[in-house]
């Protein structure tokens, strides 16, 4: 019978997790049954949020189960089909395994059209990351022309599509990363007005005071912890704040602590709003179409940090909370007939 | 020449106010120009926003200036008038001045009508303590039935309006309260389901879960620090949060730090956002409107702690950092025709 891989949760991390914490099983290549299909894996995504499931705690995220297969989005080809609506060789995209295959109902997939570009933006700039990207700028911040818009972790898969829309909004775009080569992308080629290398800055608060002359009126907040306490004093009057993320609190033991801004939002009655891209379920086609064409147009630039082999999908991961990855982190766990 | 006393702000504060830090000084009484009158302060409103003028740092409220009178909320009598609106003996509410005297332009002014009630609650329930609880609760947490509203500071001025229009909209009501006369209000008199004695609990957090078992939908925070740590872990999914006050953090010298707890909005997608009343000028006299029904039909109770004398304004003013008023802390300053 044929075989398959799967990485499995090996124990749950405390703190910062390792490799201790993923283990490479392999096991029988499931079979497809009625109305299903087999999903050969081309593409994996890894994610931050993924360090949530890692915990045994109650949060938007299920948790993963030790000793079972973790969970990511994939692009894969579809080789056994069962289902009307896919035939082999059909690129499809959905949530599935961290594994070599996988079997999937077909409602649970969605179609990806090669001849629309790279298969593997369907994990990034049009995927997840880019919807979330989409709707937080645009729902919870709602840019205006002249706006400054300060973005965390903007050289990351959901900080650089923020930042894009929101030059294309008209406004002022403002943001921090954590390497040279980062803020150069930002700066030169995505048009940032500033960005703030945080990893080489001793004085957060004067650099986002020198970058946002005119204050901080959208603040999409992917990091938290001291890029937070910086930006907050410099929000405006009537402010949208959209918490995505807080990467620099998830790999905390204890409960960490920090300057209580709360007083900040009634001086500027702003509004702080947590985003889970899962509510735009029903908006999703909205802004896969949009990006879609602003990908096309070259409006949306995107760049993806292409980790090589199924076995260094860990690594990947970890990678994540190194900032190691330029846009898009996905791992390429194999080639289809189209990629 | 006749004169009146006015509290001067002798010097700021560091931490806690005291009495060091106002001086009564006894001046001229100002004499009405064109198209102005001159009111005899009958009430004096202390509010905790006031700590904040004390303070020389820009915010939504502007500073007080050193050696100058302190301004405040009055209801008084007008004893001398040049304005065509006004005559003699008719009482009017304004943002007027620590004084037992001051001229106002008729246009700052707001006719009171005592045939309405006791013309002090134009400082509390029937003036901004009661729109701010009104606007608040209604336009930022928007209760529903069923939905639990927590509000902090429950027994003041502006909290026990709070808690008495979210029952009315059929919500579930938890408060806290720092006396024991004060949660035998909140819970025998006007309705609230729950109410936690902050003081006299050891584990905020468990007192919070047991009086909330459906969690919290709408957290009015006029305190923050411990209470808002204790309520936050509790919010549902799209929990709204109005920050009104935070008078726990007031008198603190260093930036006050706390538990980070952003991730908790990713969780929820709960929106907090910052109140301010003078936001709903437009709307004021809605919200009065409907104040005075509830009022007049006792379905909104309430109380004023009345403090004798104008010489102890500033201690009434101290009080409220200790928590002595039940509802609304007033100075009564001198009798009028109709008070």
């Amino acid at each position: 019978m044929a075989e398959t891989r799967q990485w499995h949760l090996a124990s749950r991390p405390v703190g910062e997790p390792t490799e201790e914490n993923f283990e490479l099983v392999t096991v029988d290549r499931p079979e497809p049954e009625a109305n299903e299909v087999l999903v050969k894996t081309l593409y994996q995504s890894v994610d931050p949020y993924m360090r949530g499931r890692m915990r045994d705690a109650e949060s938007y995220a299920e948790p993963w189960d030790v000793g079972e297969p973790m969970k990511a989005s994939v692009v894969g080809e579809v080789v056994e089909s069962n289902a009307a609506e896919y035939d082999e060789g059909d690129i499809v995209t959905g949530d599935l395994l961290w594994a070599e295959h996988a079997v999937a109902d077909a409602g649970e997939l969605q179609r990806v059209d090669p001849d629309h570009g790279p298969i593997s933006t369907a994990l990034g700039v049009l995927g997840m990351p880019g919807v979330t990207g989409y709707w937080g700028l645009n729902d919870v911040c709602d840019p205006k022309p002249g706006d400054t818009v300060f973005v965390s972790a903007a050289a990351g898969a959901v900080g650089s599509v923020v930042g894009q829309l929101a030059k294309l909004s008209g406004a002022r775009v403002v943001g921090t990363a954590g390497s040279e080569a980062k803020i150069d992308w930002l700066t030169d080629e995505l048009g940032f007005d500033a960005a703030i290398n945080y990893k080489e800055t001793d004085d957060l608060s004067s650099a986002v005071k020198e970058a946002c002359p005119n204050g901080v009126d959208c603040y999409f907040d992917n990091v938290g912890g001291p890029i937070t306490d910086a930006v907050w004093p410099r929000l405006n009057v009537d402010a949208r704040v959209a918490v995505c993320g807080q990467i620099a609190l998830y790999n905390e033991t204890e409960v960490p602590t920090g300057p209580r801004k709360l007083t900040k939002l009634i001086e500027t009655r702003a509004t702080v709003e947590g985003l889970l891209v899962s509510d735009y379920q029903q908006r999703w086609g909205q802004a896969l179409q949009r990006l879609s064409q602003f990908v096309q147009s070259g409006d949306i630039q995107y760049r993806e940090n292409v980790v090589e082999g199924f076995e260094n999908a860990p690594d990947a991961f970890l990678g994540l909370f190194e900032g190691e990855n330029i846009g898009k982190q996905v791992v390429k766990v194999a080639d289809g007939q189209h990629a």
